[in-house]
């Protein structure tokens, strides 16, 4: 447990006064360490006392400061192309409520200029076509995008996640790459590999007998394993979904809010066109999705709820994106990240046979131990070392540090892992 | 939209200076009134200063102070039998996350001493029996259980919640009565209607080819309608679910911390046993269920998200908690809701073919009028005498004011009343 009146920065301290560095940081939530400066601030500034006293249900009482907030707090960093905003409570609900979204957007396509019928007003109430229809959200293998009923359909990481839950069987999923590493020695068998990913995904979308409304994908998938795949494996899947008619969702829960070195995981994609969806939560500390403008729904309260987020962590998402901004956190990340990767492979090189494919963009680093025992046993190692992180994927070691993780607390994350790896 | 620095008490302040009662609260919302001196004393104390600025991951590094805010803002007032909480975002994900439970708990039950085979632990990756299974949760029409696809698919209260949504269409649903008023001049035709939606029930329990896990239901239904049934209906359906081994959850969402004249809606019934399960949320600020502890899930991590709650406003729900328990606003709230109701009887008796169904508990009240159309205007033309309310169901007018709504509030609301009804 965490003694949080002495956690600060990189640093958390537990209940008994050891100290660590914290490279997991709240399951990768965290964005500007402990005890903020900012937030502290911003935690008892007037807006944020109306807002923590009165919590509003902000679709029929929004309070005055509303509007503005969206914009200084999120349209400021929106995605390219995405104009709209919908806020949630946290990244599963967000994923869903953008799945809504989809779904109400394939239909209303799907009718053109006719309006529901009766029948479509009737049946959904009893759950049956045509009113509720059958209609998939398509996902990959070791994606994850929550854990609620819709969004637990569409993750595929452990058993135990998604074990004695009823699912939607009809959404289809399909392989995601596995490259093997380091990845200029793989090269053609990684292009191949993505090549055979994105047939298969097309042949799904070709064949499903369940109309596909929305494709869900991660630029890292990260409780998955520190999956990574290239742009042009991005690019081919925006092009394939262009050609079939499927909404492009780009989850960026865990990688939004600057940890890949890029403020959206998927700028580094350069698409031709954008997402249609791009989700969040975490490291924004407020949750919710940007999409294009044709996704709103066509009639009031359709993808609604009573609060639709929080304002009170929305006033907070306002303080780390002004101080990402004013102290150039991202380019500390991309400056930080490729540090602490390259004295990675150093270590990588010196443990051959214990530690391999490092991998990763900015500070969303992982490397991989021979088996998920030692994995379990080397996080444990580094925790007696001092250093707090957690594992992904079946045997990798993921560095989640905040955005204020510098040279000198990667020095001393580094230093851990060589000792680790010397020891194991 | 609203300007909180004027809001006060009762009453809400919109942006052009315009005051109004608000019995309606943030869509029954807010516990303790706009701008409440406990909440604002709260708000900057260092718990909640900590907690807003250390958003933590409440199932891997929980905060020290969580364990005893734990006890103090929710086992305080735990249901009789309830001995366990797990704490959510929001009503929806509340019941979501009660129901996997009730899922993982019917699957165990089936299992026995058994483990989970491997081709369940397969065959849930891919979304197929038998890892996912094919199971129910049952819920009642007119029932309002949230809007994510789970909870959606035991939502019936309109269409445009539902339509374009896919739902688990072999989740059963079972008429909830409609009883007729005034109670005491149809009580054979009342009692044949309970006893009707529970032959109903059974019938459906008995003849479900999707095995039913659980049952959920509202003390009072909220969204659609303010639909009341009497406390031998409620035991009535314990009784059904403890025969067909079901659970029973029981959605407090809208009528628990207090409105009802009772701290939680179902107290009201006294059950011969207690429900297995009660969500909760809105005007404890926080959200979350308590169980039996044998609902725990049998491993770690089964029943599980990153947040798992908000900390920020499980301190609140503390100082909830502790305002209604110091200033004994439960009982308030039963003085002026039986107040307010004898006073609407009256106003129902001046305007017999405009009003009509008075009814409710504390004062969570509601009343007909003849169609939508006129209930919608009503609602206007309260508005526009400086009363903020809202409708429910087809053709209700339903009250949800604060904890902290006295009798000269109710006399606002009831000169109100009179006069819109006058004007009709």
């Amino acid at each position: 447990m965490t003694d949080l009146t002495k956690s600060i920065g990189n640093y958390v301290v537990d209940l008994d006064g050891n100290t660590y560095l914290d490279v997991y940081c709240q399951i990768s939530s965290l964005p500007l360490g402990y005890n903020s400066r900012a937030l502290i601030d911003a935690a008892s500034s007037p807006e944020m006392i109306q807002m923590l006293v009165n919590r509003p249900a902000l679709g029929v009482q929004p309070p005055g400061l509303w509007a503005k907030t969206l914009e200084d707090a999120f349209m400021a960093v929106a995605p390219k192309g995405l104009t709209q905003v919908f806020t949630a409570m946290c990244g599963s609900c967000s994923n869903e409520t953008a799945y809504k979204a989809a779904f109400m957007f394939h239909q209303r396509k799907k009718r053109g200029a006719s309006s529901a019928t009766e029948e479509d007003f009737t049946s959904c109430m009893r759950n049956a076509k045509p009113g509720s229809p059958d209609l998939a959200i398509m996902s990959f293998e070791g994606g994850f995008h929550g854990r609620l009923f819709g969004s637990l359909t569409t993750t595929h990481t452990k058993a135990l996640h998604k074990l004695d839950i009823p699912a939607f069987s009809s959404w289809v999923h399909s392989p995601f790459p596995r490259l093997k590493y380091p990845l200029d020695k793989h090269q053609a068998e990684n292009d191949k590999e993505e090549a055979r990913c994105l047939a298969v995904a097309e042949e799904k979308m070709k064949n499903a007998t369940t109309p596909i409304a929305a494709l869900i994908v991660e630029p890292i998938q990260s409780e998955g394993g520190d999956n990574h795949a290239s742009p042009r494996f991005f690019q081919g899947l925006r092009d394939l979904t262009k050609k079939h008619d499927i909404l492009m969702i780009v989850d960026e829960v865990q990688t939004g809010v600057g940890p890949t070195g890029n403020f959206w995981g998927h700028e580094a994609w350069n698409l031709t066109s954008p997402p249609d969806i791009v989700t969040f939560s975490k490291k924004f500390l407020a949750a919710g999705w940007f999409h294009r403008p044709e996704l709103r729904p066509d009639t009031s309260y359709r993808n609604f709820n009573t609060w639709l987020g929080d304002p009170v962590r929305a006033l907070q998402a306002k303080t780390v994106l002004h101080e990402i901004q004013s102290k150039d956190l991202i380019k500390n990340v991309a400056e930080t990240g490729a540090y602490t990767k390259n004295e990675l492979h150093g270590i990588e090189n010196k443990y051959p046979s214990l530690i391999s494919a490092v991998r990763g963009r900015g500070t969303f680093l992982a490397f991989d131990l021979p088996t998920t025992e030692e994995r379990d046993a080397f996080v444990t190692t580094l925790r007696s070392l001092g250093v707090n992180t957690g594992g992904c994927g079946a045997r990798s070691v993921r560095l989640r540090p905040m955005l204020v993780f510098q040279k000198k607390h990667a020095d001393v994350f580094l230093d851990a892992v060589d000792k680790a790896a010397s020891k194991h």
